[in-house]
């Protein structure tokens, strides 16, 4: 079996063999989205106006026109996330696609608002992608359980790493072949193989969720309260997280304003 | 205090005093929505695919073509409906803006899976809007508890409730005034309020808990699980059903071949 | 119809007409209840120790004994709600059955994390139970809306609401009684009570649940986000808080010790 | 390092070694529960008698005595089943522990209406314990995806599955055991352990949720909607089973009695 180190996504076949390939990155691609700070807008404005309020638009003799309007509405923003009104925060949609080792999926799905689809090792044959630590993750952790500091491993702590995770990753997937060759069951055969192998599903998630999510699997200084993330799933998030500042800048501004507390 | 019947929204001044409007009908808008067949399928093939499904289309070579494809899509999510593969259908999102007596919004939630945002009796004067059964209404029940059913009323018991429900709501909302009018706050006067007073929300669901919410507020001949809901909410289930079949058409023909059982 | 101010539970026949009650309370059982301090020990300790963890008992050899042992769980208790870890919370279970006015319950439904199962206008007749405010229950609010003060009423203002309250209920109750006696159903018939008629409902939640509903139902000086919720939900909740403390002191102390915030 | 194949939970050292361990069995054991058939009767006749229903007992006078009473019961459980009125069957708690592979966790965690805890990777050193399939564990599988069938394997079949797994577990431990001795934090270094090692943790829940996960996790004959899962996670449905069956009896036999679908 071959084996080379690349961001490709196939697998080439060396003499009817798939080559493995070995990654240290995570993919977050967001596929839909109907999120946007008009939305928690109009849910929170029911509340005080009774009305349909999504069509509520700036009029021309409204007092202070679109610049106070606009004010109001981060203003307004600010105070449901600083009182914990949270309900206003659910009426969005953002659905991520995302590829990363089977460890962080396990993180992934404690959070249990929100809607999973994953990759099935049941229905088909997985393919051999793994994860590798690049060589500048910190391997060295110090400090008393739930609060660890890391570091930096030496050049032989890196090497070491690199070699193991490659090495098991390899006889792992050769048992998996193995198996298949000989008729297992996919759903058997795959139980030799490590938690670093590379998934991917669907994930769907409202901004309430997400903020969250963003809370406890990103780790910030000066937040209201700490966190402690893996770093690989932490990788995953800073992506969602840039998503979610894209498409609901207000919402965004407020969540770091106040604390990184989700409402 | 004046009284009129109208379909009419605002609530015109008689001498300083709002007039009374008085409804039999349910409004059901939808204001957002990012769900699509599509959206089942791509987090179904996830499973057995293992890519990004999303951007799946049919190839120009591919066996059968638009068509074919048509068929196997169709063919999936009537498999996972009946197999109750439920999570593929929860990568999509309706908001809904409702209109409806508070006895309604009392059941609808009851329906955890969802998010609402209502308009408060603490923070507004509530509008004298009232609901008041139709002349088509049936009055009468009968049968055991848990599987009534109703009959049409007699001239009389139509008149009646016609009668009751007006005076009871021109009594009550006269009460609220008063109280309102000493200076009393809003959310101590409201508790006089009758049920049938008229409140809005919006509601924000994916098409699993939709289905939930359709095979328990709607009756239906032939279902798998029979239902018996209170014709004020199957007023709104209706109404939402039909966005419902306009958005997702392959998942609501799933739906409703397989006995109107949410997945 | 009579009337009668009174505590008592029943509704005696006053020539075959109900007698309505007026009360001023709510009333809160706890009727089930799986849930000690314990129980949060152990699902926190399974994420160090990996292993059964219910039955882990201090030995006569252990540094410190029981003392220590007592120390050691609080210490973890504090750390997991100063973290926010919220998962260790759950497994614990507590049933209350409450008694209260329908615009109370209306609020408490709001809550998703809870079981429950109220009392049925579609399938008994109501009874002419309804809430009165005692007469040292604030009337008039100050200040902005999300963050009211309440302050006394005058005697007048105190008169007007125990009339107003008492004789709208009266004039609903005969409505009601009427369209019944008319052979209308109870769905329909319902539809002209006022939301200060009582009803009851059974609740269930766990400790993390119980404690977000507390930190949104209760006013207290000195917590981190400040609520301010409506008095007469309150009630009810302040007697949950006292079975929660009674049933476990450990976390009770930690909830209040850390700004009484929902980990 | 040794091997050796026992049910021994200690891991003995072997010259500073851990021992490996095989084992073909998932354990489950009942921690806590509030959980009886009197739970489902006192929440749903709430809402015909709206009173507390938990002090209800058969009165010396009531028609029938006992036995009747019991068939009451019985009958009510068996309507609310067939009805799909599901949430009587929430007012309950059952806390179990579990000792199973990865692999079992990972769909486990897929039931969202659940609390867990679980051993961490991250906090801890995990155990050198590892599932192999029994010898009459099915190794083929035939028929198409979503309704698999599962045949015995050949002898070869069966030795090289032993072979392969028992090797893997060894060589992904060794490397494990390499990293951590060379200083590698925790988290990074179990990166390489199998979807076959052993975890434990602590799951809550409630009588409704579990027989969700019982419809899909368990196969039997003759249920409204065949479910296909996977053996080991069956053998751990299987124990919870059965103790919701001496805790529950009438639920349970309403479950069966109605073909196995979760109301």
């Amino acid at each position: 079996m071959g084996c080379v180190t690349s961001d490709y996504d196939g697998h080439r076949l060396v003499w009817g063999v798939p080559e493995i390939e070995f990654r240290s990155t995570m993919t977050v691609e967001l596929v839909r989205a109907s999120a946007h700070d008009a939305d928690v807008l109009f849910a929170a404005r029911v509340s005080t106006l009774g009305e349909q309020t999504l069509a509520h638009a700036p009029e021309a003799n409204e007092p202070g026109g679109v610049e106070a309007e606009h004010k109001r509405d981060r203003g307004l923003i600010n105070y449901l996330m600083q009182g914990r009104h949270g309900s206003p925060f659910e009426h969005n949609s953002m659905t991520f696609y995302v590829r990363a080792p089977i460890f962080v999926f396990r993180e992934f799905m404690r959070h249990r608002i929100a809607s999973y689809n994953e990759e099935s090792g049941r229905y088909r044959e997985l393919g051999p992608v793994f994860y590798v630590p690049a060589s500048d993750r910190h391997l060295v952790q110090v400090g008393k359980p739930g609060a660890y500091d890391f570091l930096p491993g030496s050049a032989e702590q890196t090497a070491l790493v690199q070699q193991q995770t490659r090495a098991a990753a390899i006889h792992a997937y050769e048992s998996y072949q193995r198996m298949l060759e000989a008729g297992i069951a996919r759903e058997v055969a795959r139980i030799v193989l490590p938690l670093n192998i590379y998934s991917s599903m669907y994930v769907t998630m409202n901004a309430r969720a997400l903020m969250n999510f963003l809370s406890l699997r990103t780790k910030r200084e000066g937040t209201q309260f700490p966190s402690f993330p893996q770093r690989e799933i932490e990788m995953c998030a800073e992506q969602m997280e840039e998503h979610f500042r894209t498409l609901m800048p207000l919402t965004y501004d407020a969540f770091n304003a106040n604390g990184r507390v989700a409402p």
